[in-house]
């Protein structure tokens, strides 16, 4: 028997020993009646006191999987047997016990396959809305990061507060006055990104069986997070204007919504912007029905033409706006760093909640992300970041109007990550998607944004983590891809028409 | 009017200016009337373009706060008086808006309250169990933490799986193999710390209304957890052996149970362990009734005497158990990983409800504890740990020894962060520990780890984060609060025996 001991290790060696023979032993290498080695030959053989076999052995023992007789030895107990047979069956055993005691069944991956292609090699990918790795900030961020660890390293490694990391706070809330947003009336709370900024308003305001309204389509973590928790769901229709506020004021007039959750700035996934006008009627709309409003701002940094708009935050003067935003769109996605502003009845409940949630945000990316804005080293990266993605929605947008055909309605936004196409009514996105997939370009179909009247014939592509070149062959691909699906959706209505014809006749 | 304008900031002028303006007039500092200064003067005295002012007014105008007449001038709308009221009603209204919205009223925070007297200075806590920071691995996380940005910087600036950062988990893996939990038949996922682990266990496995079967007493973070998503807790007792296996195969057979959540080893905050022979009862027990065990083994690593006992998990033939732990007993609470190993079906599941809860956990802190794993750091940091703790806990034990009166009864452990200490019935801990942060020490009076049957005359003493010093001081002036607390019952005791006497008569 081949043991491997690493003294190295941050385990006893009798312990190495003895998780090794029971390994053996329940994988069924040794069998039941298999003689183990005499403690003393197997201490001589690899060097150690007698003792730690002694030690390994006596808990196997405890176990039952072994059993010693005085004068012949020590041999692998029935009862591993049982163990044997159990543990090949458990595989089988416990899917089917966990399938019966699981109450939700396995979920539709098809989007999490479809994503995960976006990282094959040479496959040119407007599926999600990551950062541009040309631009990452690496050099600025390990400095920082290394002033930080020298500054304060063992309290960032030591527990924190779930309020956040105050520093952070005091930089988000000057820059939060800065944008109008004032903090003497609302307070902040730092969250591991957007994503459990919305968990959290879903904990701590909704219960299954609540109606909320959303846009429709919407962000698919939204969704996912609302419909899997038993939250009803309005589908506002989006237009150029943003959320449709007449669809809107009727649903509350007949619904009881407890909330009404959208993204105003550049809407995921259309690219929508609300104009001001708009943002107004919609605060009032939400007084007046007393109905808190969750504003999702991920995008806001993002804009590349057009005049800046206030966010509903900083219009909203009865204090029903809930405000969220995060580090994760102007190019730190991964440090999992997001924030939100609201009342301070509604920040101390979040805050419990987010204590249940995950005690509090790793303090180290919130300490980095401090001194990255303290030393303006954010708003330059900020806007670099702007240039660089207003150039690409520009080559994006150029590219579109010389390949995809005509047919192909696109609509251009003011900023954040992605365009918006819609194609006549019979194309199916998904269906492209394989063609083009065959072609090394993917994209996200429309329809995974639709929790509600699911429309098949729109395509998302989100242009920020690509190179130029990459935009350019990219958009090629696509636009031969949508004028085939266009023809062929256009022959077989030929065909349909001329049998339909035929069966009149 | 005094405005501040820095064109370092990612924001444009015009921006700056209609959102200090702003500001001005929504908290009353420009009233109703007031002439703003015409956009050329301001232009001037500003150094900027006239442009950039005509922007500033043009978006103030159209929010409704500031009108201009053609050879008047602009002046403060009367819109902004009542903006002004309703803002400053906001609050008041605001809160009693909140109030009637929010189901959960305000908590008690009384916890939280005492537990940040542990920051003042000079105090000596020996309330939480936070790591040493004399031990703190800054040097070597700050040299880790370098490697990975050099490394692979971008990518860890970019979205992360939801899965877990694959060389962590693979890391872990190998760990988990060697400690004798063997991942061909189980799946691992990481999580931000425990508490996430714990949460996500609730979200996935329970609703509210479920019952399941704890501790009593326990870590106050997982009964606030349950408690406050309506999940219905057996309290099950904790004697020197764990679990009480009696009481809770008792209560299985009673009770529509759902889940046993335990915490084996080093229990907290009792200090108990369950010995090899319970821990394989407890797992035929859960077997029987077909109920699932979650393990919470996050003191796992910090044993000081005894022999190592194997997880529930390696013990686990019918893939029951789901696994917990974390990197934040060993030094590391501040990055907030952890990690669970449970049937592949349940982590799926889990899987899930983690992408709607956070998306992913922090990629730079998986990668730093990654590279300290495979650089063989983290096994020296948790040998030294572990080193340092036994010293500390021994002289704690030496002090109680010496200081405490023979009334308390002291629960030595064979591991773990902290020291359970019963005292008499009368006596109630959180009384004491008023006269004891009178001096300058304070502790976790034991009511707040009991979800029911509450006892109030027990106290955790936390070790881990003191110096040696401290630990001698802060036992000193325990021992002599203690002893008066016994003496003062026992006084009043006397008294109230002497006038039931009085009375009787």
């Amino acid at each position: 028997m081949v043991l491997t001991l690493d003294s190295g290790l941050d385990k006893p060696l009798y312990a190495q020993i003895r998780d090794q023979i029971r390994e053996r032993i329940l994988s069924g290498a040794l069998k039941v009646g298999d003689r183990l080695e005499p403690s003393r030959e197997l201490a001589k053989r690899l060097g150690v006191h007698r003792t730690t076999i002694g030690n390994a052995y006596a808990d196997l023992e405890a176990e039952g999987l072994i059993v010693g007789t005085v004068g012949r030895g020590t041999f692998v107990s029935p009862l591993a047997a049982h163990l044997q047979a159990r543990k090949a069956h458990s595989r089988r055993a416990n899917n089917l016990f966990w399938e019966g005691f699981l109450t939700e069944g396995p979920r539709d991956d098809s989007l999490a396959r479809l994503l995960s292609s976006a990282f094959e090699p040479g496959v040119i990918s407007f599926a999600m809305t990551r950062s541009s790795e040309e631009l990452s900030p690496v050099d600025l961020v390990r400095r920082v990061t290394d002033a930080v660890w020298r500054r304060e390293g063992a309290k960032l490694l030591q527990y924190g507060s779930t309020d956040g990391y105050a520093p952070l706070k005091q930089f988000l809330q000057s820059r939060l006055g800065r944008d109008g947003i004032f903090t003497e009336e609302c307070e902040s709370l730092i969250t591991s990104g957007c994503q459990q900024s919305l968990d959290l308003v879903r904990r701590s305001l909704l219960s299954p069986g609540d109606t909320v309204a959303c846009e429709n389509p919407t962000y698919t973590g939204l969704w996912n997070l609302l419909q899997s928790t038993g939250i009803r769901m309005i589908a506002v229709p989006v237009g150029a204007e943003g959320l449709d506020l007449d669809y809107l004021e009727a649903a509350l007039e007949r619904n009881k919504v407890k909330l009404i959750l959208c993204c105003p700035t550049f809407h995921n996934p259309t690219g929508h912007t609300m104009p001001l006008a708009a943002r107004k009627r919609l605060l009032e709309i939400a007084r007046r029905a007393q109905v808190p409003v969750v504003e999702d701002d991920i995008y806001g940094a993002l804009r590349y033409r057009g005049r800046e708009l206030p966010p509903l935050k900083v219009l909203d003067t009865s204090g029903m706006v809930i405000y969220v935003n995060s580090f994760s769109k102007v190019g730190f996605p991964g440090l999992r760093v997001g924030w939100m502003v609201a009342a301070p009845r509604v920040i101390e409940c979040l805050r419990w909640t987010k204590q249940s949630a995950d005690l509090h945000t790793n303090l180290l990316a919130q300490a980095v992300l401090e001194e990255l804005g303290r030393r303006g080293w954010l708003d330059q990266l900020i806007r670099r970041t702007r240039k660089a993605y207003a150039q690409k929605l520009g080559l994006l947008l150029e590219c579109i109007r010389r390949c995809f055909p005509p047919e192909a309605r696109v609509v251009e936004p003011e900023g954040g990550m992605s365009v918006w196409v819609e194609l006549p009514e019979d194309v199916d996105a998904a269906e492209l998607l394989t063609r083009a997939r065959d072609r090394g370009v993917i994209f996200a179909p429309g329809r995974y944004f639709y929790f509600q009247d699911v429309r098949h014939n729109a395509l998302r592509l989100c242009f920020t983590s690509l190179t130029n070149e990459q935009i350019e062959q990219g958009a090629a691909v696509l636009g031969e891809v949508l004028k085939e699906g266009i023809q062929q959706v256009r022959r077989t209505d030929r065909k349909r028409r001329a049998a339909a014809g035929v069966a009149l006749v």
